[in-house]
């Protein structure tokens, strides 16, 4: 550790940061990789259920969610919610006094008068309800209530089987005991429009319960314990006296299962933190104090030291920094909080299921939540491999037994259902990841079975669900033709899965699969077109299957006419108005953005665009006209580009600029998505000084943000980049070593990160010729490998 | 009724017919449709659970089952076992003194002297145990017990994964009192490789036990309550005292459910018939009554006079035969017997899930075990659609909310999932067959867009699941090329199922989906070769995507040589040993049988087989080589073809000797895999003397085998067929009148049989010219409509 002190890097994580605006961020409580989600929800159509508006009132909290995704929701499934007064199974309320942090929730319900606190564990969450005692009048009638509902989940729609809609399959409630209660709710659709998935819960009171009432299609029984499954939605009142809560908080904990009631009711007990049965089940600081300890021993794995930040950066980790901060203080505290909430972000999904998968036997780690590798595959992953290994083991494992018992590899999942696809079918890309940075524990040869699939089995009818669409196009023409959606970024992306196939291919000797797929990893020159805006040339553009290009778009019958639509350059765009969505020729971008996303060659899109300095003109035509988007996983290699073309400096510059107008640590901090993780995991990447290509084996070298990192490789191994002489002034690299030996170029291979000790960096205000080189050697790998002078 | 009284016709249902050799028929109790199915199991390996052999121990009473499948089997879940002794998890014992009725099953135990009877509601099974109170030495320990095993299945193989294996996922069991207990089984796998499904119970005693233990894991546990679901098998053990339970026997009701165990519990008591509570759950007769009740009200649907039957008759229902019968008396027994367990079979699946699925909410009819439609299609729901149209839309609403819901049509379905397809989309002719037979209640246009997205979205990886493998060939070259398995049996049944599709469009006035599928129904004649073969020429052989007849098969490599086998004749066979079962080009039978099923244009194949000479030689051929095999679907509708050259006496002929031959009132007394009812129905139809070409309005006239046969077709309507000097002899028809108006063809459209009151048939032992006119008028229809002469 850094001066031999331990730090609580805890206390830096905001979850407020990126929950306000697009970032969708879920700001309740989660152990690392955490299978229950515990938080308010005060809208049903928010991906992590929550707006950050007090005046929204919230109608409960549920123990599932999802961080930071876009498109339709998922979970938000077993509301809990505590109210007083009548019996009420629409109970809600305005809402004051929030706190949030890692690992605790807080907050008032102003209509109600109740505090209520959160914290949870890996499978059970752990609620806290304090009652105002002068709201009960008699002091003996029962007017503490709690409500427990499966009736309850994110993205419902009034419309059965609506796209992307949550829909209610069934549910049912049994109150077993004056302290206990259990039941389910199934529900189907969502994002991935998956097939029905059912979280079962165990519910446990510290407190006796004086009465009870249960409903199901809003009829409320008194007394009834159970309320079996009718396709309608059912849930409990559970009543206290205020006498019998003796001027005590009631707590409250809930198992989840996605496996039964009796797995949801073992999982009230977690091992090995809580192993010492039913009283510590309520204890809050102990449950609290474990989420601390296995996110403190997460985010250690990273440590950094600020610029300016000597013996006071001990301080900041406590509380005396919010009491007495210097501008400089707040700078250090500002930016630890800024990193080490991005790798928390990046830790959040996708969820251990380990021993909770319903669909096969639990004996090997199981994974959901992939929501979507399409989005986490550049950086979250490559993150995972450095920090935390045995996970990315863990969680390629599971990528493989979901090929092996649903068919094919996911390129997202939820709700343990495979769907939806976007573009390429990524999961190769975190299989070559894996693979080509030599991590052990996975079976490759089943893995290379499970991407061959993708690549030569079409999905068929499933195309949205898993593998790839188009590919029958793509296995005869060499692209997608226009008759199918998203044909350009499909062309691109399956170019590069390809890629991916032929250097696992490789590195296990079957020449043949890497031949045809090294091939096939030049595919994306087949939509290559020689056309020019604004400056530039060459752009990925839509053909059709005969080869033609396509020069107009059909938008179907508007006004009983036939409606076409232009698509002549790099910046039309027919979606949303033209065609649907997801039936554009690219997704989420344009031309301009995706004509960059080759990550394997961009020698050869640099020699298409004609040449480097051509292509540095067609770079920073792309940031200042902003066709870039920051929010947009397509886009996220793109300031590094320049590396490629002997500029670092340039690509430094881009991405500080990028970084200061788009990152804060502010709720409303995050640009876009942060798409469980993957855009807070390409900010961590970024300040550390280091980018991955992923797929590929090295990292482009970057100017850090900070004076000192170190990362905790295991094993006792660590690497440390230092940035000498890094001020905000001082933020060009001019010098670099790597263990004392001068390293004149803007990249380091994985093997030299893990065998290398540091990477010392000296910084000036001006750049100079380090790593300008545009020999083969020097510059970062491309498939085409063309010297650029 | 006939003579005015009521038959106990369900007393001529014999559950064991089909039982022993490939028939494959579950000899259990059932409802009609019914969910569950309580019966013995000895053997995994058994479809229905059940080796006749009383050698082969019997290892439990499991609830679900299918009837007359082939290939791996299905459920086999929740085994009951009662035993004596010391507590033992693999309690089995040889059996003896098994009766069997309809409704009843009743065995022996010989190891622990134990008489057990079983009897069923829909969605509950109840047991009666007789133990012998001497097995006891001290009255006083706990040693009469029964085994509620949630870890038992059938079909369960040592490779997980086994292709057509059964396979574990978990299970839980729970006690919950002195006398009930719940819990579940997961399974996934089977013959469809169907995704995991989960079976609920709900256990409840008359007695109660004094003691019980669990088990996990092979590991009892004494009086320790709830083993939750850690993926390994579960179960029970509870334990009588023989002093408690006073010489009475013991009875256990099972509550089954696919939703809950809540669900389950509530199943325990059916309504209607069953709704008075806890004591009526274990009224053995009343819940054998009620069944018995339910199958009257179905049989009854249609009614049979045998030859030489006049007031004996109303004995035949008795007992009386049992004791004093006469050759006579013999024959008609067997005739009713054979008839009404037919009726019965085709009656035991698809089975009635309504209220029961766990995918989406149930508020529609719900019908699982499709198993396959491929089967079932030809006659089990043309059989339906006449006495039990109610049963026919419900099933066919249930196809397009699988539809809806699940991406396609199944050709097969079991455990909520669809798998496996055969060969074509056969789900089609089951609407085209509710369409042009007029069933109201099925949104038709709904039905369209499933028969569509079958026709034209290909399945990709999912090809053996659902829709139409090699379906890009299909619709570029108009046939399936040798590169897809199963090729010529799939290009000549999507042809068939595009005539079906082109019906119904018409119907609809979609012209164009009309004209297009009305082409395609031609598409098999794209592998019509005219090659001969025994004297006959034109038959359907494989050919590849160039157009070439394929000559030869590649076995692969076998003995490091690459092997080919020959593939010139209708009579080549590449499965199993060049290929494997379901790789050959056509799926189990040979071109000679398959070149014969176009059921849309049997003139066409008359024309290009030489015509009407040509033909009857041509399927002389067949039938006397014994290239023709009754127990296979394909060959269903080929006995018949004489009608279509002017020779239904040919046909009737065959038809006899078929039956006289393959057909028995004895445990093997079926031909084949009855396959959910289909061979059952093919029986039924023809010795009513008629026979329904699926997916067409009409029927083909054959002679019947009884001399009077009326079929209720609902609301007071019926339909008579009379057989005048009907004799063993006089099997031919001589002349017929359709309500009194002479009829001089072999086949009357539905909407005739529906209005019609009485087709009288005369019999006579040497055909005449009747119905051998071969104008288009008097042939049965054909898309070709060819004049003959």
């Amino acid at each position: 550790m850094l001066n031999g002190q331990t730090l609580s890097l805890t206390s830096y994580v905001n979850p407020l940061i990126g929950s306000k605006g697009d970032g969708h961020i879920f700001i309740g409580p989660s152990c690392p990789f955490g299978m229950v989600k515990p938080g308010p929800d005060n809208s049903v159509a928010a991906n992590s259920g929550y707006v950050a508006d007090s005046t929204i009132p919230i109608y409960g909290f549920s123990q599932l969610h999802v961080s930071g995704t876009g498109g339709g929701p998922k979970y938000g499934n077993i509301s809990v919610m505590p109210f007083t007064g009548k019996d009420d199974i629409y109970a809600r309320s305005t809402w004051s006094q929030q706190k949030v942090s890692l690992g605790l929730y807080a907050v008032y319900l102003n209509k109600y008068q109740i505090h209520t606190e959160i914290t949870t564990s890996q499978h059970s969450s752990l609620y806290k309800f304090i009652f105002n005692k002068s709201t009960n009048k008699t002091n003996e009638e029962s007017t503490f209530k709690v409500k427990i509902d499966g009736g309850i989940f994110l993205g419902e729609k009034p419309i059965p089987n609506s796209r992307e809609a949550q829909q209610f399959v069934g549910s049912s409630v049994q109150v077993l005991s004056d302290s206990s209660l259990q039941g389910y709710s199934r529900i189907r659709g969502g994002w991935n429009n998956g097939r029905a998935y059912t979280v079962y819960y165990y519910v446990i009171f510290d407190h006796k319960f004086s009465s009870f009432s249960t409903w199901h299609a809003e009829q409320l029984y008194n007394g009834i314990s159970e309320q079996k499954d009718n396709s309608d939605k059912t849930g409990a009142i559970v009543k206290f006296k205020a006498n019998d809560l003796l001027g005590d908080s009631l707590k409250m904990r809930v198992g989840i299962s996605f496996i039964g009631e009796l797995n949801a009711k073992s999982n009230l007990i977690e091992k090995p933190n809580l192993n010492d049965g039913v009283n510590s089940i309520f204890d809050f600081q102990k449950t609290y104090k474990s989420l601390i300890a296995s996110w403190q021993s997460y985010l250690s794995r990273i440590e950094i030291q600020c610029v300016g930040e000597t013996s006071k950066s001990e301080n900041a980790a406590t509380n005396e920094l919010e009491i007495k901060k210097t501008d400089e203080l707040q700078r250090v505290y500002d930016q630890k909080t800024m990193f080490y909430t991005a790798l928390y972000h990046t830790m959040l999904m996708p969820t251990d299921r380990t021993g909770e998968n319903p669909n096969w036997e639990n004996t090997t780690p199981y994974y959901d939540d992939f929501y979507a590798i399409w989005d986490t595959y550049r950086c979250s992953s490559p993150l995972l491999t450095l920090i935390a290994p045995d996970r990315e083991v863990a969680i390629v494992n599971a990528l493989l037994q979901i090929y092996v018992h649903d068919g094919y590899l996911p390129d997202a999942r939820s709700g343990n259902d495979n769907g939806r696809t976007q573009g390429g079918t990524n999961a190769e890309i975190v299989i070559a990841d894996a693979f080509v940075k030599h991590l052990k524990g996975i079976n490759y040869k089943l893995a290379m079975e499970a991407m061959l699939k993708d690549a030569e089995v079409p999905p068929g009818g499933n195309e949205e669900k898993e593998g790839r669409g188009g590919l029958t196009d793509y296995n005869s023409l060499g692209y997608v033709s226009h008759k199918f959606v998203r044909s350009g970024n499909r062309t691109i992306e399956y170019a590069y899965d390809d890629y991916c196939i032929a250097s696992v291919a490789k590195g296990l000797k079957m020449m043949d699969v890497y031949k045809r797929y090294i091939r096939q990893a030049n595919n994306w020159q087949n939509l290559w077109r020689n056309i020019s805006d604004h400056g530039s040339r060459g752009f990925i553009m839509p053909r059709d299957a005969d080869g033609k290009w396509v020069d107009s778009i059909d938008c179907g019958i508007v006004n009983g006419r036939h409606s076409k639509m232009a698509y002549n350059t790099p910046l039309s765009k027919d979606w949303p108005t033209c065609v649907c969505w997801w039936c554009g020729v690219f997704y989420e971008a344009s031309s301009w953005e995706y004509s960059f996303s080759i990550p394997h060659d961009v020698a050869a899109i640099i020699a298409k665009s004609g040449g480097k300095q051509a292509f540095i003109k067609k770079l920073n035509t792309l940031f200042d006209n902003h066709y870039y988007n920051v929010g947009n996983e397509p886009s996220f290699l793109t300031p590094d580009l320049y590396h490629f073309v002997g500029r670092p400096d340039l690509s430094s510059s881009r991405i500080l600029e990028i970084i200061k107008k788009n990152f804060h640590p502010t709720s409303d901090g995050l640009p876009g998505n942060d798409d469980s993780g993957a855009m807070s995991s390409w900010f961590a990447f970024h300040q550390m000084g280091l980018y991955p290509n992923a797929g590929q084996p090295y990292y482009l070298i970057n100017s850090p943000a900070y004076a000192l990192t170190i990362i905790h490789l295991g094993k006792s191994k660590s690497f440390i980049i230092k940035a000498k002489n890094l001020s905000e002034k001082n933020h060009f690299i001019v010098a670099a070593t790597l263990d004392g030996v001068p390293l004149n170029k803007s990249w380091i291979s994985h093997e030299e990160l893990m065998n290398g000790k540091i990477l010392e960096l000296t910084m000036a205000a001006v750049p100079n010729s380090w790593a300008t080189g545009t020999s083969k050697q020097d510059l970062p790998p491309s498939l085409s490998n063309i010297s650029l002078e």
